[in-house]
């Protein structure tokens, strides 16, 4: 049918859903009236740049309105942001998998409330890239933990449960073939790996703490290249795996900054 | 000495230290000049929240300028904020220990280069009670992983290295005889629990996927109750780790909003 899954049997029991780090709630808002057309969902980490790309798509678009500001959908809370530009939603959500799994279980919420169907959610993020050129944007076909495997490990009520994160492969060729009007950015399909920790999960020198030389960091980026892996982030395997429960076509695209 | 403490050899070599996420950086910034007299951090998750505690801690400590508004001192960064009242720095960390980790690594470098003596550190946030009242803070003894165990595993370059958890002892005490006049707000030290997921990580019945019943989620968290738990948040194991590998005397001391 399309329409975005909750599998939740709690939430039908319940008179009112506050989605409260968004600031937005079905007792509150109409959310089908506000959200019910929207199509395509863009997440990023930093909420400036998700307000920027929601203007970008206004003019992209040719919507009334393009280059005056957008107004912050969920400026009652500073948690996320939130811009909308005709059928697209531009949601930050912070940085790591914590962060980003309180906002996806809310927009999740939001979109199945709203009744809006053929979602496709897109991260556009950063990431830092594994022998590939600086400027360069990964296609993720699979998020890999730090042991490079394709698992997402969500702890519920003090036990592991094993997810798939796997994104959608059609979407990722679909997003490859677009990138081949766009010479300036090198785009490739690869692994992502995901850590929870940007200094000594991702092998820097430069944090507060390294107990590592520079040849065991390049031995572990050797053998995440080896194994696929293309870029590193902090978000994708929890993206993949709540995506894919609740059937929401996803993909993570991120550009390599240097 | 009771200067703040590094553990990173390479951190010497480099030429320069940029502090990527608060905008600030030791070439382009006389960070001794700006955060030498520092004595007390305080961390939050809200931006907003943090502002409004440095305008609070302005007008407690009689500062000129009270009323004002306070300047960001990382505005050229939408990551974190970060605000100063006299010795007190207010900095916000975002949801979630990958969020706090990225901030405490660059704030505990920053400290460290300014040549701060003596700083204590406290996060002052929300949490969920455990068998406690609406209003109460929870002042941390301990911060406990989702099985209840005082440990924090962090992914170093693939492997799991464990941390201990273990706030001051001191400071908690000296935080509850303060507690003693402000009558309003119910005070006890307790183990806070750190989750890496606030709904199903938390035992929520209202996220976007539960597959538990409300019998199950009673009984988790009874465990906790039983097991010392006192509230629940998602930044506290990494803190604790992260405070006191560093040498910096740190407490967590959360509010519990129903």
């Amino acid at each position: 049918s399309g329409l975005v899954l909750v599998k939740n049997p709690h939430l039908d029991l319940m008179e009112e859903d506050v989605l409260y780090h968004l600031d937005l709630g079905t007792k509150t808002h109409d959310l089908p009236a506000m959200f019910g057309d929207i199509k395509f969902v863009c997440v990023g980490g930093s909420p400036n740049r998700m307000r920027a790309f929601a203007q970008f798509m206004q003019r992209e678009l040719g919507l009334p309105g393009a280059g005056e500001d957008v107004a912050d959908i969920c400026a009652g809370s500073d948690r996320y942001a939130m811009y909308r530009a005709g059928p697209v939603l531009s949601v930050s959500h912070g940085m790591g998998i914590p962060s980003i799994s309180i906002m996806l279980h809310e927009l999740i919420k939001l979109l199945h409330h709203a009744k809006c169907r053929d979602v496709t959610i897109i991260r556009i993020g950063t990431s830092g890239g594994l022998g590939i050129e600086a400027g360069s944007v990964v296609i993720t076909d699979t998020a890999v933990d730090s042991c490079f495997q394709p698992r997402f490990e969500q702890v519920v009520l003090g036990d592991v449960v094993v997810r798939s994160t796997e994104l959608d492969k059609g979407l990722a060729e679909e997003l490859l073939a677009c990138s081949r009007d766009l010479p300036d950015f090198p785009t490739l399909i690869g692994h992502t790996m995901c850590t929870y920790d940007f200094y000594e999960g991702q092998g820097r020198l430069d944090g507060a703490l390294c107990s590592f030389s520079s040849e065991k960091k390049l031995q572990y980026l050797r053998r995440a290249y080896d194994a696929g892996v293309r870029n590193i982030e902090m978000e994708s395997t929890a993206f993949a795996a709540l995506c894919g429960l609740c059937g929401l076509k996803g993909e993570c695209c991120c550009f390599h900054l240097l």
